[in-house]
C-alpha cells in the first residue's frame, strides 16, 4: 500500500493504469494523467462504493471542495493557463474522481470541452518528473 | 431585478437567452438549460468578475459545494438517472457555473460527456413549466 492510501480504498484499474501519482491528500489521492498534450489531473476520493458527490458525507464534500480549490490554484499557476476545466463524469467508469485540465485560448479544442479524447501518449519520463516535481511544490 | 437576485450581480447575456430561471438558492442562481434532449441545470454563483473556483471565498465554497450537492440529488431524484455529469468549463464565456446534467446508460451519447453539443429545440411550455414544477419540489 502506498503512504497516503486508506486503508480499504481500491483505485479502479482503467484509472490506475492511465495515470500516475502526484500525491495524498486528506480526502483524494491526487493523479496525473498520461497524455503528453494536456496537463490533465484527476483528484479520486478515497472511499469505496461512492459514485455521485452528493453520496460524500458532509465533512468529505467540504474536504473536496477544499482540495479542488487547493489543486485548481496550483494548476492554474503551474500550467500558466487561461482557464482550468473541471469535469465529473462517472459514465463507463463507475468511481467518482474530478477530472481537471489546463485550458488557454487557442488550444487545440478551444473553446469546446475536451474530456472524450482519447489518451495520447504520455509525456517522457524526465519531462513527466519535472511536471511532477512543479506540481508538488505549488501544492 | 428578480426576487433572490444578488444586488449588482449580472447573468452574462448568452447564458440568460439559453436557460430559464428555476430558481434562487444562497449564493447560486438554479437555470434549466433550454434543450428539450438532456434535463440540464446550470448552478450560477452570484459574484460579479469570478472565473474560477478557487477565486470564490472560502465561505463561497462552501455554499457552492452545498447547493452542488442539493441540486445533484434533486436531479437524480427527478431524472431517475443512472448519473449527473458535472462541468466547469468557463472558455468561450468568461463566467463561473457549473453545469449539471442527468445522463443514463444507452442515452444519446454514452458514455461520453456530451457539454459541448449544439443546443436544440427548447421543451414545449407545458413540458417546461412541469419540470420545473418537479425540480422546485425534489429541492
Amino acid at each position: 500500500m502506498q503512504p497516503g492510501t486508506k486503508s480499504g480504498f481500491e483505485l479502479d484499474a482503467r484509472l490506475e493504469s492511465n495515470s500516475v501519482p502526484v500525491m495524498w491528500l486528506g480526502l483524494c489521492e491526487l493523479r496525473l494523467v498520461n497524455d503528453g498534450r494536456w496537463i490533465r489531473l484527476m483528484l479520486v476520493p478515497q472511499r469505496t462504493g461512492v459514485e455521485e458527490i452528493h453520496e460524500l458525507s458532509p465533512l468529505d464534500q467540504a474536504m473536496l471542495t477544499f482540495e479542488i480549490c487547493m489543486v485548481s490554484k496550483a494548476l492554474k499557476h503551474v500550467a500558466q493557463c487561461d482557464t482550468v476545466n473541471m469535469s465529473i463524469a462517472c459514465n463507463a467508469i463507475r468511481q467518482l474522481r474530478v477530472d481537471m485540465i489546463a485550458r488557454s485560448k487557442g488550444d487545440a479544442g478551444w473553446p469546446d470541452t475536451v474530456w472524450d479524447d482519447e489518451p495520447c501518449k504520455p509525456r517522457d519520463r524526465k519531462s513527466q518528473l519535472a511536471l511532477l516535481d512543479k506540481l508538488r511544490a505549488a501544492m
